[in-house]
């Protein structure tokens, strides 16, 4: 089998989540594989262009991926959050959801200028909060050389805001 | 140098946060040093006095040792996260905190009866949370073969709360 019908396999689709009428993607079932995290991992990693000099990792699920990707390449992981939970002093960027806005943070000392960046995200849906993580990269001097999603909800256009930032966009399972 | 002392040099005090008189432990430095993440990683495992058969790591800090760990040792990781998160069905336990209560929850397929599941967070303070996890744990008919944090507060006292569930308790680095 390949990947990403490896992947789809451990996927579980509930209804109704987080209301009425959508579909959610659940990736929990794939943290208790190990062994496909390797896998999944590992194609994050061929996927890559320019070898990061940090990952960047969306608060919470996309620590996960996050971690291990920036543990495999040794190089620093950095969380991105949700307003208010970074202790230190953080630049923070707002963005809109589909109703309302919304605002996450990363801590002002993690990132070098002319760093090359790779943000990780277990899902891509529109692409809000990755675009929101990416202007944070920007604005501090150094370049976005990649995306990686797990799971890309294609029928969102999700990559099309992202492309402004970075044409390297990884998504191991495509729906 | 040791373990401890590597640790406790990675981690930034910030006064008055998240609320003013508390001076707050942030441990985000240590993700950007992959060495320093290998040697906490390696510390838990030679603490472990039960090989485990599932990491559970609590949202959303516990997330980041605790998928290390359930990689390293080949073993399922399992989330708890705050009430509402988790989009399967669920058991939740409820907790007192020093205003008012907290809720936490699990998928009620992740565990098996008679495993014996390892419980991670960063930080042990009070043991509120981690207690909470092992109830869930307890309750799935599992048993809490030990707790690792990366920072223990030991003025408050949770290792007591903890012994009940299991006395293997790691704590890295104490303050």
């Amino acid at each position: 089998m390949s990947l990403e019908s490896n992947i789809k396999a451990s996927i579980r689709d509930v209804p109704d989540f987080p209301k009425p009428g959508i579909m959610f993607k659940d990736i929990t079932p794939i943290f208790e594989n190990q062994v496909l995290c390797n896998e999944i991992t590992e194609g994050f990693i061929k996927a890559i262009s320019v070898k990061p000099n940090a990952i960047v990792g969306i608060e919470s699920r996309g620590f996960l991926f996050g971690i291990l990707l920036a543990n495999k390449l040794n190089v620093p992981f950095i969380l991105v959050r949700k307003a208010g939970k970074l202790p230190y002093k953080t630049i923070s960027h707002e963005y809109a959801l589909e109703y309302g806005t919304s605002k996450i943070e990363m801590h002002t000392d993690s990132i070098k200028k002319g760093w090359n960046v790779l943000i990780h995200d277990d899902l891509l849906a529109t692409g809000g909060t990755a675009d929101a993580a990416a202007h944070l990269v920007e604005q501090q001097g150094a370049k976005v050389s990649g995306f990686s999603f797990v799971v890309e909800l294609g029928f969102l256009n999700g990559k099309q805001k992202l492309n402004i930032h970075s044409n390297n966009i990884t998504c191991l399972a495509q729906y």
